[in-house]
């Protein structure tokens, strides 16, 4: 059988359509953020990157880095197996006492990703609870719809951020099963955020434990960076928080936090938690540095949430439209694949401004679009530029429209 | 509804059973390896760790521990976002580019894992190819059997490293079905290996892709640390290579190596692929040093080997039963978990010795374990230490079972 003519055959659907993949290949040089070394056809060129999800620039942090650094020369450069099997290492449970602090829990479990952690987590949950049913927000990360998937559990899909809706589907559960309310805060995509009170006390009127992605909010909102559940204190009503290390704490790695039986449960049953090589311990000792950092320095999240609304106000000045919300989101939409790829191609060739163009599946077909995350460390004068380039290509594609 | 109720009561039924699990907290210490200190509940004291995946001690090599702090201080701690989203670094693809040429493919990818590349890939090939039936050895690891699960493909299970019956199993198939043959080269709890030759010509004879997992082989065996499929010359007649770099190489993740085709189909629509953060450029460039490095040295294999066998020698002569293969793995058999895990504390308690349990559902009920992973750095002393301490053991549960 000739199996690469069947991927072949699927890569060209993909091609056809305009979803096909190319990645930018990059240098990133520490100090630099966000400038990088692109590595394109015609050579290697500085750009400056609009779309990291190092968000703060942390992963470049001076002590962030030397925090791995110590760690590397101080316990080498791996774990050295699971985290049963002599792959747990006192930087991991450092790092474990940090998270819960961070969202007050009494515990926290470290994973190799965020995706790993929502992923074993929810299967877990799902499988293990007899007669879960788990009401999963329609705008979930994929990481969390493999979970329910692989569960098996029963699943209820309600509308986006609709408490409305969530009430009516709850109320539709039978009384005694185990409800688990699944969420996320900040979403990705859009921007937008949950009204976590609300769904929060929905979900305690039905009994529901709630589980809270907090994948892109936590070191960026918060007095001390617990997220979003932080900033409208309620985090000690949510039963699960789950967040990554890899966005705002600069590094790799994913975690969840909740009680001590919420904690060793995942720990003793969980398959992607078992059945992998812990995290280098460096990596923990990175991500902790990070997380200890951001819980007293606010300087970075203020300087942040500055240059985002910077940004929108050039944005609006300049007449391009951008999706409203109320985090450090800006998504500018082109709704269509073919078309997004070609203006981040000339943002790239022309303006040495990197954007990906974000398409199918990470975004449902028809909702292509460029998606900017502005961090502290871009300066004003960059963002006149990435502005001054949008317009010049707003203005080209009007012109082109007029002609057409 | 009390979820910690529900929580605890499963713990305690795995309390009552054995099965619960205790981790070491150990301290790595850089150069000291298989020396590690352990933090017990008595404080911290010097322990000689037998039971690591850093088969080789790569983890403390000093050109690998090198190339992660260079790496961390030119680029930073993370890759700052996904592969497709700014998180593909040059760092990334020099190491796929390593990757590949390992086992002589066209083409590899990065996973951040080798339980992820397992999961993702065989869940992305089993429901993206139409009708596919996966053929799975019985003694699978977790990470292939949740892929294969996951993808809800059809599943055949053929007898643990049984040619015949995977034939059989194969005949049974409907001709033009695309069948998958899974399986492992060396099996990391038994330690046998896979008469990989023999399962290649019978795959060949069906028409069947076959994907096998060296994660426990790669570093360790072929002239260039290729694995099982390289010492037998047989590699270029597998369709897909798995591997890890968190064991013999060191350090963390995982991937798979291919066609063009194939890897950029798992690039394309794996989800364990696309929507999670990419590894650190750090870690990439340290394994791929890990990887450059067992190329071309072979002294660490051989002294593997040799240190291997002494210690089956001693135990050979100390008249302590082990399970015999032909590779580096020495488990001693208790079948028990209670009892495995009273030896291993008193092993940690009164000898120094590291070595944990190994229980359900790592290995089948009654089947636990004390496994134990020489490894070049094991002096003789550690090795004749090891074996005394054993003795001493087998007398003590002698006498036991004489008064019992
Ligand atoms: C909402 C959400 N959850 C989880 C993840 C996975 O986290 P990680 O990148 O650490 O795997 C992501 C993105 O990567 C995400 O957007
Ligand atoms: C056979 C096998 N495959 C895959 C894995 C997973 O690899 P990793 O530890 O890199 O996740 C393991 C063990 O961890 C394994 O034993």
């Amino acid at each position: 059988m000739d199996f690469d003519a069947l991927f072949t055959n699927q890569l060209d659907a993909l091609k056809a359509e305009g979803n096909y993949r190319y990645f930018a290949e990059l240098e990133r040089k520490c100090g630099k953020f966000p400038k990088a070394a692109n590595h394109g056809e015609d050579g290697i060129r500085d750009v400056t990157v609009w779309c990291s999800n190092d968000y703060l620039g942390m992963g470049q942090h001076p002590k962030v880095i030397e925090a791995m650094c110590e760690a590397v020369t101080r316990t080498g450069t791996g774990a050295g197996g699971t985290r049963n099997i002599s792959g747990t290492n006192h930087d991991h449970l450092l790092l474990e006492r940090e998270l819960a602090d961070l969202h007050r829990k009494e515990a926290a479990l470290l994973f190799t990703s965020g995706y790993v952690s929502n992923w074993a987590a929810l299967s877990t949950l799902g499988s293990r609870l007899k007669d879960c049913i788990i009401l999963s927000d329609s705008g979930n990360h994929a990481s969390m719809i493999e979970g329910i998937r692989h569960s098996r559990a029963n699943k209820v899909i309600w509308k986006h951020n609709d408490v409305a809706d969530l009430e009516a589907k709850l109320a539709a559960c039978p009384a005694n099963a185990p409800k688990i309310v699944a969420f996320e805060s900040v979403y990705s995509m859009d921007g937008d955020v949950a009204p976590i009170r609300e769904i929060v006390e929905v979900a305690e009127k039905y009994g529901a434990m709630t589980y809270l992605d907090e994948v892109h909010a936590v070191g960026l909102y918060g007095p001390r960076g617990g997220g979003i559940s932080e900033r409208d204190g309620v985090a000690d009503r949510i039963t699960l928080i789950e967040g990554t290390l890899g966005k705002a704490y600069g590094v790799v790695g994913g975690y969840i936090t909740g009680s001590h039986a919420l904690c060793d449960f995942i720990r003793s049953f969980a398959s992607g938690f078992i059945f992998t090589t812990a995290l280098p311990p460096a990596v923990a000792a990175a991500a902790r540095t990070s997380i200890a950092h951001l819980k007293v320095s606010t300087e970075e999240r203020t300087r942040h949430q500055a240059q985002v609304a910077r940004l929108r106000a050039e944005l609006d000045r300049a007449g391009i439209p951008h999706m409203r919300n109320e985090s450090h989101i800006v998504p500018v939409m082109i709704k269509d694949p073919v078309k997004t790829r070609m203006l981040a191609d000339y943002l790239m060739a022309e303006w040495g401004i990197y954007v990906q163009p974000i398409n199918y599946p990470t975004v449902p077909k028809g909702t292509e679009r460029l998606r900017f995350t502005p961090s502290p460390l871009h300066t004003d004068a960059e963002i006149d530029h990435l502005v001054a380039a949008l317009s010049h290509l707003w203005k080209q594609c009007a012109i082109a429209h007029a002609v057409a």
